[in-house]
């Protein structure tokens, strides 16, 4: 269904509050129950019990996404079809501002012999700092290469983001890093065609700067991959026609959200400010997208009491948000990250809409996968969660007559 | 979602345990039960307070599927785009290995008028010995039509398999069988350019058989339909980087899994000689199939208290099964055949998967189709069910980054 062609907007005002790897599994260290079972969640359940619920599947049954394709899916444009590449997402995470004539890799500096054989991947996991002056020496160095714009970037440690800004250039370009020490860096080889010209000037690249680094003691080598294009993505306020704006601390969501056109001014860096910010701007937008990461980091570390404690704390801010008066108001995640695995999962996503039209509520739910698990929106897909949202909110036409 | 990108392949082991048929619908003489509902099955249900449940969908809402289709869904292979021909389920049927040379056809023997009109397209279902007997005189004087190999196998009375065995050889062959008493035998006539060398071929068969067995009382004509070849389909092992076993006692599900792929062993005639087989075998695989046959064949008979038996029977097996120490162990059906209909049925599956890591369970839950209904994993299709046990498994990686 093209939802474009049904689009019909009015003055309604959605909130979509995104918790980081919010779903999690029964922990049988805590009583085979789920963080948000075990945390104690007056506001949410207070929310949920007058809310329609669901689970939402991230890109597919089974399938673990990362954070990029969980939160296209969020937004309604498909993962499998958009895909967002490593540099590019490495790119948006030092809040670099991709444009549509970039190609960006992720770098790491490497510790290589003189025949370049790789010998630490990582050089030794070198000081941001100390990374941060290798790349400053060779971005003083390298800022052009056949009439192609070099931009280079420091991260964390070891790692930089290398982006090309040119015409004709192309990210089918295979990486450069053999991803095994003991083997040698190898050529960027281009794999189409149209991308031989961006592979030149990639080789010329990695030519100067392993001439530039080559005395320092551990990063004398650099590795490349994960070359990537933004994809071109309808941008959000056009599709839906909403004025939209994202609240997110983290540079990552900020800039996915930008890319999709998202107003993404500055929030700080704790949920405390981003409210604070979101209460300022509430009233100029029809789409507010608001960011928590704590739910997500938590889970990744495997911490099951953070956990608990960060959806407790989340559930503080509840009140202060439905004071806003959204007309819905959706808490959902992007994808589960169970502190029993302590990573991202693929298991569904808890989701909460909270409207007038929504639907079917239970008096007696509170906001968990179990009890999301019978409600009324059953299982659906990420995919489906703007459709149902828009149309909570007034703004879809009927479909044929 | 191409799976196979995200395989990751670790030292987990899978247990797939299909009772054919399974699925039931409520009784009107049994209380409106379901015949899981009615079965005593202590061990079914303790696996299911502890497993995730859900229903599939065979292949879509509505449709019933043949035991081929039902049970390509469950291995991943989308049945709408994967078909098993009728010839080619019938040589699995008898236990025929077919090659990618091969193409098949369910065979009949008939009586018919000399003008080769249809008096009795059954031959009077005559005895399986007498019909054996005109095969091998078929087989003797037939062994060869224009380089190609003429292959026929027995069936059940009046049943036979014709294979043709060459190069070039095409499945688009109209049938011969006119399906209806009192109309001619057809032509094969080919259904597209490259079909017209095997239809000259079925032509010369069809002209030499009729010769031979011009003077039997009965079987006196052949009618042969469905011509298939095996479908392309890339093996299981490779696809999901599993060492994969079916243990099965029918030769239809031996030979679907070998065309899959699967090391198929003979495991005798019953379930315990399987269960038996599956003990001495399953150190060496990451990936287990086995099929339990009788649920559907009582369900076919329209035999609700057998396969009330039979389901408890079943259930006296899960503690050894589950004494393997599976990581991930599922029960589940093909297909529904519920006794009130008294064959294959539309019904969804009832679905559980044990592992630690599957998601919600209720403590409460049976392994009943209601309870399934409810379940955490909502209802899904079969297609869906590889990815989400190769999830439990932790056998695939994050999607995107």
């Amino acid at each position: 269904m093209e939802i474009k062609k049904l689009i019909e907007p009015n003055n309604s005002k959605i909130l979509l509050l995104v918790a980081d790897g919010l779903g999690g599994i029964p922990h049988p260290d805590y009583g085979f129950r789920t963080e948000l079972e075990a945390a104690n969640t007056p506001n949410l359940d207070m929310l949920a019990s007058k809310s329609v619920l669901g689970l939402s599947v991230p890109v597919e049954p089974g399938i673990t996404p990362g954070s990029g394709p969980a939160h296209l899916s969020l937004f309604g444009y498909d993962p499998t079809k958009y895909e967002i590449g490593r540099g590019v997402l490495e790119a948006l995470g030092i809040g670099f501002h991709m444009t549509s004539k970039d190609v960006a890799a992720r770098g790491n500096f490497a510790t290589i012999k003189p025949d370049r054989t790789i010998v630490d991947r990582r050089a030794g996991r070198i000081p941001t700092e100390e990374s941060r002056k290798i790349v400053e020496k060779l971005q003083k160095h390298i800022k052009e290469i056949d009439g192609v714009e070099v931009i280079l970037k420091p991260g964390k440690e070891h790692r930089f983001v290398l982006i090309l800004r040119g015409d004709n250039l192309s990210d089918r370009i295979a990486d450069t890093d053999p991803q095994h020490e003991g083997l040698k860096i190898l050529d960027p080889v281009p794999l189409a065609r149209e991308a031989e010209f961006t592979a030149s000037v990639i080789k010329k690249f990695v030519e100067r700067a392993l001439e530039i680094i080559k005395d320092e003691p551990r990063a004398n080598g650099i590795l490349l991959r994960g070359f990537a294009r933004v994809p071109d993505l309808e941008p959000f306020p056009e599709r839906y026609r909403l004025k939209a704006l994202s609240i997110a601390a983290y540079p990552m969501y900020k800039g996915l959200t930008r890319l999709l056109g998202f107003d993404t001014p500055d929030a700080g860096d704790s949920f405390e400010l981003e409210v604070k910010k979101l209460k300022e701007l509430w009233k100029d937008y029809d789409f507010v997208y608001l960011h928590f990461k704590d739910t997500d980091k938590a889970g990744e570390d495997g911490n099951f009491e953070k956990k608990v404690n960060v959806i407790e704390k989340l559930d503080t801010f509840i009140p202060e948000l439905l004071d806003l008066g959204p007309d819905v108001f959706v808490v959902t995640g992007d994808h589960s990250t169970p502190s029993l695995i302590g990573g991202h999962s693929w298991h569904p996503n808890p989701l909460l809409i909270y409207s007038k039209r929504a639907g079917i509520f239970n008096k007696e739910a509170k906001f968990t996968e179990r009890d999301c698990s019978r409600g009324y929106l059953g299982t659906i897909r990420s995919l489906d969660l703007m459709p149902l949202i828009l149309a909570s909110a007034g703004r879809l036409k009927k479909f044929g007559a």
